[in-house]
């Protein structure tokens, strides 16, 4: 009987468009279909946790595949390392439920966005921080991110194309820290919509220069107007950090 | 009258085939010398700090150069940036004596070198760290780094290829610490030898290896012997991280 194994990654997205598969365009999801389908010789279906942008990194993301190789899960993290690039790393697998799935499942996400925020560039942080040039007062955007706190409509905080209709969250946790010159912003909640993160980060810049008033944003929880909101900030800064799934999940043994 | 300007930049060492310039190969002068000469119109000779590797960073590197140029050092600042490709950063310029030299009057070096030190590789470190898989004692490796203190002749850890015939260094501190997966060595001295800082890791790898006793490092300063010492660790996980100068040329102006 066919297992489903639950994969645990992460990846440096530079390189790629994104996780999920596109015409013409090298994505994580082709680069781990050509290991996967070296490892086993099969070609297997790999539904990921999320879709993410061209140039978004994961520090940890996770995809599920029913296979009916025999390969143990140990042995499998190690031969998918072997046929992966060094961009792509596989951290763990697990045996989970038949019914189980990564996009479905997860009940949480964190992502992080890093601002490198100086002058001068930061070389080491070309391709995983937004350099902004002009003085960020992390405290007062740290207070501007609690009002994302809550259930809320987040259709204003939304880019078309995006496939939902419920264009409501609810989000758990948002704060802004600042180490030197590297300030982040750190969110948490149940799902986001289509680039909600990096709308949510350009939001908070655009109060920084005075062009949203931190008073304003409950109003766009309620209009939906995309045009109150802040522009969307470029990808590269972008981390999926965490995805939490029920540990109820991992207790069941599939028979 | 020429002003002698002191540029303080860093540098992602990924793409170029070390600081200084080279027949056939990019390196980081040859690019400085590309944006020099576009912000000033005339080509001038630049004189860096140190001769780095293929592939080493520098979190802080310093160069000089004699120009005629009447551009302020502050607008010299941002206009190199301008014209520098994203791995490169200038951080600072100040006029300083004539007779100021770069290389020669740098009174101390720090080099940090990175180890991800795990079962599995990171995407994030793939140009910035060794990967080293098998277990490294942080705590071993530290007491094994305090026999490169003091002054000694550290010929046993130079590669061939070298100019300089005195092989005598003075290492000023030299520890080892684990911060999570990340095992980083940090030297500081009044300076290093071609390959030397790659020859101390690979030497402390081949310590935790068994493969060199921690007391056979006083031998080798007598012995010379290079077969004596490790490996030539692999260059992308070493970063140039400090250069000191007498704080004396910074108070002289010049005339």
């Amino acid at each position: 009987m066919a297992r489903n194994l639950l994969f645990g990654i992460c990846y440096r997205g530079t390189r790629y468009h994104g996780f999920q598969m596109q015409t013409n365009a090298l994505s994580v999801c082709d680069v781990l279909h050509q290991a996967v389908t070296a490892v086993t010789g099969t070609r297997h279906g790999i539904i990921g946790c999320s879709r993410t942008d061209t140039g978004v990194h994961a520090r940890e993301y996770f995809f599920h595949m029913k296979t009916e190789s025999p390969i143990p899960e140990d042995a499998f993290v190690r031969a998918l390392n072997a046929h992966l690039p060094q961009d792509i790393a596989v951290l763990s697998c697990r045996e989970v439920p038949g019914e189980f799935h990564a996009r479905f499942c997860a009940r949480e996400k964190e992502y992080v966005y890093q601002i490198w925020n100086a002058p001068v560039r930061n070389p080491f942080y070309e391709d995983t921080a937004l350099h902004y040039k002009y003085p960020l007062d992390e405290a007062l955007l740290d207070r501007a991110a609690s009002a994302f706190v809550g259930t809320h409509d987040f259709g204003a905080f939304c880019s078309a194309g995006g496939s939902v209709t419920d264009t409501v969250r609810t989000i758990f946790d948002a704060r802004v820290r600042r180490e030197g010159k590297l300030v982040t912003f750190t969110v948490r909640g149940n799902g986001f919509l289509y680039n909600m993160v990096r709308i949510l980060v350009g939001t908070l810049l655009e109060i920084s220069e005075g062009k949203i008033l931190p008073e304003s944003i409950p109003a766009l929880y309620v209009s939906g107007d995309r045009g109150g909101a802040g522009r969307t900030a470029p990808p590269q800064g972008l981390f999926l950090n965490r995805v939490v799934y029920d540990e109820a999940w991992f207790c069941t043994k599939q028979a």
